[in-house]
């Protein structure tokens, strides 16, 4: 895997990854198809979208069917019948948030299956194991996702934990057989600006493909979100690729590639479509609202999808008081569809050296979140927590 | 609206309807898209599949969104984003068999909404009214569908009111602007033959643009619903187009079509996929069966619908096992799929005067159902109940 640098627009960054299976622009959302399905969409739909990278989760495949039968049936790619990109994630954040009796060593992590109560194991090697059974492009090594808020102390020694774990995914991956898998790795330190300092040094000293910052979006201030991804975007090296995991709103990728953030994957999109939302760019709507029970518009005036093309909000919001299963599809078609256009203006605008003119345009108009938004300075102090 | 026969094969009929939103090749299935959508699929999907025209159900988009805001919105054709041909029934299955509190009057129904309990009044007049406002191409009058068994005394009474209700609705259309919409004649009459062919009689005195059997697919055995579609077909004038309202599987297609039927539709392709079934050509499968676990093969060999031609068994297994909704849309769009080519392989069967040898190939092939249908002679005896 390369990435080219190929302009930049204050800290933002325009570039390109090539990947076994094809480029990518960044900056770059990368929809989340959780259990190997963007849910509700094909991979055709996700494709027509102008999605160019999908996110699958390696703890929910690990689970069910299980890297085997996957590896067995030609690999992720061919088993969801998606040939672009993939990444897959490390299942770290998902044995924190979703598993019970979790327990942590220094061996990897133990967990019981939310699906069936099945005790697991997964150490760092067996992590990247399964991500070499998914065959994906971009692999992620197993890291410590730490709660917000957490001490200092616990903080940096999860840090070290986390650093020593990618250290063994490292040795995993060259132990196997060559691979054109490539591996980022992912910088923790809690909300401790030294701590993500450090984590930066001591992850890149290891030498990774790409680095992603993780531990952040786990509830922390947005102050908070923004600042400490800008301490690691700073602080990582100018020729990888710069990915912020779990983030997010519209707002949150503007201010994050504002301070130098590559790649970005969100359930929110799809989510939030199935929660009757539909993202504008005059802010979020809610297709449940009896104001849109007539109404001729499509979900968003200007939108070339294909629920927009072809659909009123007055029918959209027939088929979600019906409950209807084309409801959940069309909104995450339109959703995924607002937030490939929304990285993509972003790509032109650094291209045109304008981000900075066009994150206020949009920001101004998508006028509910710019309210919260303008009180956040670009490179301001950190919160309180910091010391 | 026509309708051309343009060759037969016994009883079996190769015909055409031509009707204001384009040609209808028949025999053919009619996917049902009750409240404005086939379940799970958009209009490309419906028509990808083969199916050239849909049934909505006036009862449920007269309870919502209700048929004011269909025409304010320009219809029901521009509303669901279908532009082909729409049948809309009359509501009257519906009453009898989802609402409560149903009170049947010579001036009409009167019932209690499932949705929010509220009482409502249909009268044939109003029936129309309402199928005038969604502006279906094909309307069906308000029609008594009886309960199976019904004694003899309650089949004729119940005849002799749909016939004034048909009576009433033709009417009701002539008073009304002059409309390209079709209004079929619906034969009742229970399951005592000497009923069918008066019903036949009556309805067809009257007048209609097609005819449909109704109050069957309600429950009584096979042979009877052969039998009495049968009885119902040879009545009924050449010229216009016969459809069995509400049936129905792979197997019932077939015999009602050797017996002189040109229409169908039924919930069964898209329910049953909802419920994990597929069906083939060698018969029914379910999906949930750990025999797929594994398996690379398409849902059916040689099928060319997108589920097939790019998902395993084991995929759409996995999407079912963890209640993905792409596992509900791929086996609806394979099950439409396989009528629609089912329909087709019949009409080309017809037009060669190989109808009969294809049938019985099929449902040689059609293994589990065939060993039923074995025992059924094409034009038997009418059961005990015909006395």
């Amino acid at each position: 895997m390369t990435f080219e640098l190929l302009a930049t627009d204050g800290a933002a960054r325009r570039g390109r990854l090539t990947t076994p299976h094809g480029v990518v622009e960044t900056p770059v959302f990368m929809p989340v198809g959780t259990r190997g399905t963007v849910k509700s969409l094909t991979p055709d739909d996700v494709q027509g979208s102008g999605a160019q990278i999908v996110l699958a989760n390696t703890y929910h495949l690990f689970l069910r069917p299980g890297p085997a039968l996957i590896r067995e049936l030609g690999g992720l790619h061919r088993f969801m019948g998606w040939d672009g990109p993939i990444l897959t994630d490390s299942g770290g954040f998902q044995v924190f948030s979703l598993s019970k009796l979790r327990r942590i060593s220094e061996d990897g992590v133990r967990f019981r299956s939310p699906i069936d109560g099945a005790e697991h194991a997964l150490s760092p090697e067996e992590v990247i194991a399964v991500q070499q059974a998914l065959g994906s492009d971009i692999m992620m090594p197993l890291d410590e996702c730490l709660a917000y808020p957490a001490t200092r102390e616990t903080a940096e020694a999860s840090l070290a934990l986390t650093v020593r774990w990618a250290r063994r995914s490292q040795a995993a991956r060259r132990a196997g057989a060559p691979s054109a898998q490539a591996l980022f790795g992912i910088v923790q330190g809690g909300s401790f600006v030294d701590l993500r300092r450090r984590a930066v040094d001591e992850t890149v000293a290891l030498g990774f493909d790409g680095y992603a910052i993780g531990g952040l979006a786990v509830g922390e201030p947005k102050a908070l979100l923004y600042d400490l991804s800008a301490v690691a975007a700073e602080a990582l090296p100018e020729d990888r690729a710069r990915y912020l995991m779990g983030v997010g709103k519209p707002e949150d990728l503007l201010e994050a590639v504002a301070r130098g953030v590559d790649m970005f994957d969100c359930v929110l999109p799809t989510r939030n479509a199935r929660n009757g939302q539909a993202f504008t760019a005059d802010g979020p709507l809610s297709i449940k609202q009896a104001r849109f029970t007539r109404d001729p518009a499509p979900l968003e005036d200007d939108c070339a999808c294909y629920a927009c093309r072809r659909f009123s909000r007055a029918y959209v919001r027939h088929l979600w008081m019906a409950q209807e299963l084309l409801a959940y599809r069309l909104l995450s078609l339109h959703n995924l569809h607002f937030f490939a256009r929304l990285m993509a203006q972003t790509r032109a605008a650094i291209a045109a050296r304008g981000f900075g003119a066009f994150k206020a345009r949009f920001l101004g108009r998508y006028a509910v979140s710019s309210l919260t938004l303008g009180r956040i300075p670009e490179h301001g102090h950190i919160s309180d927590r910091e010391a």
